[in-house]
């Protein structure tokens, strides 16, 4: 057996090469890595600079030296980056979950500055970093880009990682920063999507007013379609669960029904050209607030915990798989000979990150704090300074977008072109590791936990998140008045400014829930 | 949205021909049609002809036909029937949901019966097909076939469609029939594949008394090894959860590992050549006896439905996908020549399968009825003519042992090997339907349910199964006394010929469960 693994070791090389067929081979690794990925990750699970998706990357990258070694320098892949494989099977689940998990409420009342923060402020960042870009690197003199290449760079260095913020702030002790960071992100990676789309797509030779106009038409038609269409399918599938009430005979198509049609929901928007991301998001959000409560108690923990589970996977899968990536030789060939010039491109473009979010996150901030009343709802320098830390880091969708760009079918021609990818590959290296690493400590330093000791203990009735409680206690729906008996957080909740979300719970109480179900009609 | 529906559905038919990238159109058909497929089968719940299966066949072929039409005969299918989707990602969790959702001592009560006949009596059907193949089969002159094919059609109709089986005994109704059909069914399907591939390795020119040592002795070391990699990895999951116990800082993590270490141990398997099918069973088998026991109460709720879920999925997808994929144009246009050869052969095999399938499941029940002493252990003729007739249908493994030998690449290139492809269509179509749909009837007819009332109550406590009861009490693990609580069917149990059982539960208990967990160590 022993024998068996070295000579599978040696193939991987020679397989990788010619075949684009997923072998056996790379599949064994890969599920062998992910299981040392997560004992690793339980393991050093105290240590306070360590996270899940560094422990991923490091593993990925020592698998790469060793299969490099193995190889004799050959080759260090298993898989190619692919880029359909990570936007048609590893993110849907990841941002679905993310928006099954959500509380809600701190998400809709942050609602305004989320989308501020997510749209507006990525645009503004795109425009410095492709700015910046296309005037710094002329200097640097590193081969031939095009107006479009620039405009692209500026899309690709706005994705912030969403995955990697999820696992670096946490949702009870911060909840006002996760859910702003973390909804920017997911709004943040829909408009990068887009907007990077709308490059590839559009003619740039001749920009006018009026093209310019049609993008900016274009672009929120995307954003209200894409949400429209996941709210959709997520009232639909709450429709026929009510309505069917799967649970009479099998659990089994409950969570089946469920997976499918979020999935569908994520499928239907890419084959519409809108942005999956947001639908998927957007459904995940009605699903936990509608579906989840009509389906019996054991499709509830198994659809709480399979979604995170699914998610856990993926986001690992896509940090060693990024890591294993990293050490691919061809892409260091062209950098080997002028590698002055690589790393000078990359700590601009690292500073470039730096400037370009810096420059909406304050300056928003500002805005956001003069438009509120309450002392309390402002947000202070130091969660501004949270906030711009924290979505420093560029992850999976960077990369995705980096390899669409610079690398047509996975090589890498031109000297442009390669240097843009390893200088990709340089940039969210180095900003989840350093990055990554420094956030935690950062956190906690800023924002100590005994700052906002009643917030982080409240646990939100609404979400799937709080069911951890009833199950441990009498297994029963705790539904009902969870929310009234926490009078204290409700009077918090309802400061004027939240007119909007007494309406909504008006109308979803009087229309909503007696067709698509939820905790009060059950 | 209508009309990009429209030119979606007229696309696929293209995209189809000329690219084998799974485009995002046929995942968003396929992911609504197995929607459709939950709902309509829900809705059809209580038809006692119609089975999940059946419906999911039929909407198959009804998609293929709108495709056909839409595409004006050009093509009817979504994607190419591939056999590496079908080995590696959808029978993995239909065979280990299998292995961990049987009743054990049920299983391992009949585990002699079980491999004689999945072993002794795939063999005996295999030799009845394969001779009744080759001499039948030149009076028809149906083209130009080797003896490797022949013996190749004689494994293709041995391999028993267990996923069939399934949906239409049950589990709780006819406890001992289901065991012994789907135990029977999972050694079979291994039995066949295995026996596939030797034949496709083998050197035929050469049959001597030592090659048909060797091959025995190949044969059954497969077996064993197959078996024992299956526990190596359930054990090492078990002794994992149990050491590090993830549940102190994340469910999500152990259910994580169990469904990676399931999968693992399939695709080692496949890795090292051996048979994945019994591995991935065996591997499910223990998991459920060690693993499930170490994890916390949400992780054990969600595995039990998550795998089950799966499967589910997978199950449907398969039947889905067969329905589809047997309108495909290409393969029917050989026989339009001459339909007559293509009918008569299709015949003339279903008759060579319940031949084949009389031949072993009469003389081995007699034998094993020989073998009992008490009365209640014996098979009844009804109980022989039930397993002769559930074991009929044909399935998933057929065709993909079939497109394997007769389609490489997808393309029928000889007259002969096109008719064996439609041949096996034809069969696999039939039997699931017309076998299918009178096998529940007939079981009722055979065997009604009054006639086994206390067995059928009884739930076995050592298998996830029986979760939905303790779940709708007090939600606490009931372990513990379940078993010797009930002491009627205990001394059922307990006869003279099961002592080897006695002693495993003696050495269970004494040394396996204080390493691996398990419900009395917990």
């Amino acid at each position: 057996m022993g024998g068996g693994l070295g000579s599978a070791l040696i193939r991987l090389g020679g397989l990788s090469s010619d075949s684009d067929q997923v072998s056996v081979d790379s599949i064994t690794l890969l599920v062998a890595l992910l299981c040392a990925c997560i004992v690793l990750g339980h393991l050093l699970e105290e240590n306070r600079w360590i996270n899940e998706s560094v422990t991923a990357l490091f593993i990925g990258l020592g698998t790469g030296t060793i299969i490099l070694l193995a190889t004799k320098g050959r080759s260090s892949r298993i898989l190619e980056f692919d880029e359909e494989l990570f936007f048609i099977y590893l993110l849907p689940p990841i941002i679905f979950n993310a928006g099954f998990q959500v509380k809600k409420k701190q998400f809709f009342r942050n609602f305004m500055n989320i989308t501020m923060f997510g749209a507006a402020g990525t645009l503004i960042s795109f425009c410095v970093i492709s700015f910046g870009a296309k005037r710094l690197f002329e200097t640097l003199d590193i081969g031939y880009l095009e107006l479009r290449d620039y405009l692209a760079i500026g899309a690709i260095f706005s994705a912030t990682d969403s995955v990697c913020t999820l696992q670096v702030l946490n949702q009870d002790e911060t909840p006002l920063l996760y859910s702003l960071v973390f909804g920017e992100g997911v709004v943040n990676d829909a408009t990068s999507v887009v907007l990077f789309n709308a490059i590839q797509k559009f003619d740039l030779t001749q920009i006018n007013s009026r093209t310019g106009l049609k993008f900016i038409g274009n672009f929120f038609s995307l954003l209200i379609t894409s949400t429209l269409l996941g709210v959709l399918i997520g009232l639909l599938c709450a429709y026929i669960t009510k309505k069917l009430y799967f649970g009479r005979h099998s659990t089994d198509r409950e969570i089946a029904i469920m997976i499918l049609m979020a999935y569908l929901s994520y499928i239907m928007a890419e084959l519409f050209d809108l942005s999956g991301i947001l639908t998927v998001f957007f459904c995940g959000i009605v699903m936990s607030h509608y579906t989840w409560h009509n389906v019996t108690e054991s499709s509830r923990v198994t659809t709480k915990h399979a979604f995170a589970t699914m998610s856990f996977i993926a986001e690992t899968f896509i940090f060693l798989y990024v890591g294993m990536d990293a050490l691919d030789i061809e892409k260091w060939k062209f950098v080997s000979r002028s590698p002055g010039k690589s790393i000078g491109a990359s700590a601009l473009l690292l500073a470039l990150v730096l400037i370009g979010r810096a420059s909406f996150v304050f300056p928003l901030s500002f805005l956001s704090n003069f438009a509120k009343k309450s002392k309390s709802d402002k947000l202070s320098l130091k969660q501004q300074v949270t906030i711009w830390w924290a979505g420093l880091m560029r992850g999976a969708v960077s990369m995705a977008l980096a390899y669409n760009q610079f690398a047509k079918s996975g090589h890498t021609q031109q000297p442009g072109n390669a240097i843009m990818i390893t200088c990709t590959i340089t940039v969210v290296l180095f900003s989840t590791v350093v990055f990554g690493l420094l956030t935690k400590p950062l956190v906690r330093l800023l924002l100590p936990p005994s700052d906002h000791p009643n917030i982080m203990n409240s646990v939100d009735p609404s979400s799937p998140k709080s069911l951890a409680l009833p199950l441990l206690g009498n297994g029963l729906e705790s539904g009902g008045g969870g929310e009234d008996s926490t009078p204290s957080f409700r009077t918090l909740l309802s400061t004027p400014t939240h007119t909007v979300h007494h309406y909504w719970r008006k109308f979803d109480d009087a229309c909503m829930r007696p067709v698509f179900g939820g905790r009060f009609s059950a």
